[in-house]
Parts: structure tokens; sequence; C-alpha cells
């Protein structure tokens, strides 16, 4: 068995920190999460926090390390400039830059920008996690991957022709918490689960309502008032009505590529989400959204010389 | 010329009130603004409140009052229950309620609750700005009443037949305090103001949405990264997808009728709309909204007996 690592991978967020310690063959041997993210590193020191968590990991100082996320945005260690699409997602990966004067080989992967017009778009992250998600190099493939900022992306023979985005997360969060709904929310709104009766119902009422969400928010409140809707099932409604919307919006824009996604999440979001694709008739391929950028990370790592290609280490 | 007043007008909101003395024409004798709505009410007493505007504007002891917006919610003076619809408007008029034991003749004009199963929908306060429309009696009219909480409403030979909300203001304040967009508006955003090229452009595209807006938000952010859009841009940008959002929504679920609307507004905002609803081929008919809710009032004290009928003063 191998137990020497061969790279650390870092997905570095705004506001979380993921590492892991990986072998050559790419498993896993330590890991490391934290809420370290961008805004803490950057009072912290983005060096600092890195090493803190390399050695609670026992890293050898000589491992090489690669990054993707905001750590290299503008605001983050040192920009990784935007890659336009479109763009092979082989030659993302192989655009990582070195953070200069660093004992250790680091590396940051650069994000996508799609420079249209009335569609402007970054993401930063998610071309790893597209990078890992195992999709075949040639043919179409639609990937969802659902979040505060919600990303589709339409993969073409191995490139990323097109993305939107979707702040369903995010809309939910803030109408939760600062509109009238938080008065119907609760304090604690449950989260809802996948299954559940009123998400289903509202996921649909939002596909036949093409995206149009707005029409549907005030009456989350009234039903609180006429007809003793429960906060467990506003959160519910809320959640179906956006996710809903979401995905109505997003195969507007992608049309139906033969009727199937895949849906790169983790845990009760992309169980929720994998409901909703469903009910929307789409055929649905799951990948773990951890294990796409491990994945995706350890792709970067080779395509950079960081470590030994497959056929080298046989 | 009539300088004695006939009844105390109040329309008295979550957060503001206002209130005029008119006379028995209905002319502006008077007239109270503060930030003493429903909130403050709660805690300083309505009664209080009321005999404080009352006193500024020198209104006799005897003077009766009439009241609408939310004091006549389950939280504020006492609950003027619902009126439900189909309901004519006269008929909603004639259901104020008065206000147990105070020395003046003080009534509060109901609300409007709508039933509907998936629609559930309440209003406070706009049912009397749409009794001081000056409607025909006769025929079938939508009106939209911008604001924090929009209202859509469908009348059809003096009743109103059904009415829906859009939190279309909310939703502006909540994505430009609270959401990824603060960074592209920045702390102080400009008001939006008609003719706009921005705003109008960004209507158009929500126009062409149907109403799909949660997929146009993220791109403004994006446009600031890419485009260098100003904060100025971005708040049009906004305002433009959100209120032409609103109507794209509204048209769907109200259809043309007769390709018109009467707008009760004022200001800025009524302006915007104004400009956005014949952007949308809608041919508008504007109608204040101040003197639209005097009006509506002075028809509620009418309807209750509290002042004499036209006819009787003649």
């Amino acid at each position: 068995m191998n137990t020497t690592p061969a790279i650390a991978a870092v997905d570095w967020g705004t506001t979380r920190l993921r590492a892991w310690l990986l072998a050559g063959d790419g498993k896993v041997l330590a890991e490391q999460r934290g809420d370290d993210g961008l805004i803490t590193a950057r009072e912290a020191g983005f060096s600092n926090v890195l090493e803190r968590h390399l050695a609670a990991m026992d890293a050898p100082a000589t491992l090489p390390v690669v990054i993707c996320g905001m750590a290299g945005s503008r605001q983050g260690w040192i920009e990784a400039a935007y890659v336009d699409v479109p763009a092979p997602i082989n030659a993302i990966l192989q655009g990582a830059i070195r953070v200069p004067d660093t004992a250790r080989d680091v590396r940051i992967v650069p994000g996508l920008a799609q420079r249209m017009a009335d569609a402007p778009d970054v993401m930063r992250g998610e071309e790893t996690q597209l990078a890992g998600a195992n999709l075949t190099a040639e043919g179409q493939h639609l990937v969802c991957m659902p979040g505060t900022h919600s990303k589709w992306v339409m993969v073409e023979d191995g490139a990323v022709t097109g993305f939107g985005t979707w702040p369903t997360g995010e809309l939910f969060s803030v109408l939760a918490t600062h509109s009238i709904l938080r008065h119907s929310l609760g304090e604690q709104p449950a989260a809802v689960a996948a299954g559940n009766d009123s998400f289903r119902y509202w996921c649909r009422q939002a596909f036949q309502d093409g995206g149009d969400v707005s029409s549907r928010l005030f009456a989350i409140r009234a039903a609180g008032l006429l007809q003793d809707l429960t906060a467990n099932e506003a959160a519910a409604r809320l959640s179906g009505l956006l996710i809903g919307g979401e995905i109505a919006s997003a195969r507007r824009r992608y049309g139906n590529t033969g009727g199937s996604v895949v849906l790169v999440g983790s845990g009760a979001l992309a169980a929720l989400y994998a409901e909703a694709l469903g009910l929307a008739g789409l055929q649905v391929r799951s990948v773990d959204a951890d294990a796409a950028v491990r994945a995706g990370l350890f792709a970067a790592a080779r395509e950079n010389g960081m470590i030994a290609r497959k056929e080298e280490t046989a």
C-alpha cells in the first residue's frame, strides 16, 4: 500500500478550506477542513494558514501543493487570471500558476470567464470539479453544480463551451433571513430533505412557471396567515420554488441535451437536486463533489508535472 | 370656501403614517406624515399616536376618523377581518369596523384576502387606494400598485375579482444590501430614474425571459469583474430586471386586458413603472397614490355614514 504523499490538494473557497494529502495513485492519506477561507486567510496570511493545515497532516516540507478556488482570485493569495471559455478542461488545468517566493512548489488553478456581452459569468473552483467528474472525452454533457451560487456548465468534447450561475442558495438564505418570509420560516427553519411532498409540489409548479419565481414568494407569507402553513412547510415550499425555478431556467438556456444531466454535489443538497432533476424528467448521473474536486486537483498536479503521470508510475 | 374639517383620514402602514383633515367636499385642509407606523404605535399606543397627529392639525375633539392599512391587522389597533374576494369595492368600504371605547368615532377599513389554494394573498391599504382610483363602475381594469410588495389587481364591474403580490421592492432591497450584489451596487446606489438606458434594456430582457430573473442576477456581479460595470449601472440593471420581471409575470397571470393598465403610484417609482409598462406595450393611465388613498378614505367615510353624502351637502 502506498502511504507516501505525492501531492497536497487544497480546495480554498471564500469561507472554507479543505485540504488532502494524496498518494501517487490518488488515494486520500489525510484530510483537513477549516473555516479559514479567503476572508480569514487575507488576515492571517495564506502561507501561514496553508502551512498550519499541512503540518496538522504531517506533510513533508518539500511536498508540492495544488490549489483551486477563490485563493486564486484578485483578492486571494495571487491572481490566477481567468481562462476564457470555450476552453478545453486540460488546458485550464495546465494554466495553473506558481505562487512566487514559497519554499514549496505551490500552484493555483485558474478560474473561468465567459465574456458574453449579456451573459458575463465567472467561476473559481468548479472548473476543477469538472476536471474530476469523469466526463467522457467525447460528446456533450450538461453539468449541474448546486450551491450558494449554482453553476450549470455545458461541456462538449472535453471543453467548457458555456456556463451560467443561479444564486439559488443565496436567494434562499437572504429571503429566509432578511425578507418578510422570515416570519414564515422562523428562526431556524428545518433543513429540507428529499422526499418532502411540499418540496416536490412546488418544484413542479416552478417548472410550469418557467422559472418565474417572484409571483410565488409572497404567497408563502399569505399561506401562513390564511392557511396555517407551518414553518417547515414554508421552508420546503421556498426551497422547491427556488430549485425548481433554477432547473426550469437552466433548461431553457441549455436545452434538453438528450434529457440527461451530470449532478456534481454532496450530501442533502445533492439529494434534493437529484430529486428535483428527476421530477423535471432528466436522467441524473451523480458525482460526489468532494471526490470530484480531489480528482480534479490530482489531475491538475499531473498536467503540470508536479507528480509523475500514471503511465510512469506503473 | 369650506375650511371646517368633516373627517380625518389616516393611511396607517407598517412603518409610516399619513393623516389628513378633509373638508365635506374632500378638499385637503391639513396633512401630517410620521414614522410612527404599526411597529412604533404598538409601543406608544395607537390612540396616543393618532391623537398627537390630530392635535398637530388642530382637529376638533369630535371629528370622526377613518383609517386604512396595517392598523387593522391582527398586530394592529383592532383587527378588521379580511373581506374575501371576489368583493365589490363599495362592500369592502362598508365593512369598516369601529374601534371600541374611543371618545371619537374611529373606524378601520378591512383588507382583502384571496383564499385560493395555490395563490393565497392578502392586502391592507391598497383596497382603499383602489376605491379612490376613479375606476369606471363597468368594465375590466387591471391595476398595478408598485411598492415594497407590489400589488396587481383585477377589477371587474366595480368588484375586485383577484389579485397578486410581487415583492419587487423588497427583492431589490435585500439583494442590494445582503447578497453578493452589494459589492456591485455599493453602499449608496443612486436612485434609478425613468429614461435610464440600462433600466430600459434590462426591462426588455426580463420581458423576453418571461419573469425568469434568477438567471440574470449573478451576471451583474460578473459584469463588474469582467466589463467594468459601474455601481449606478448595476442598480439600473437590477431595477430593470426586477420591475420588468414583475410586469412579465403579472401579464402572464392576468393576460392582456385590452392592453391597458391603471398605475397607482407616486413619485420616481411611479415614473419608472410607467416607463416599464409602456415598454411592455401597455397603455398606462396614471393615478397618484396619495390622492387615491385620500379619495378612498373619503369614500369609506361616506359609505359608513360618517359624513353626509354629496347629494345631502349640496
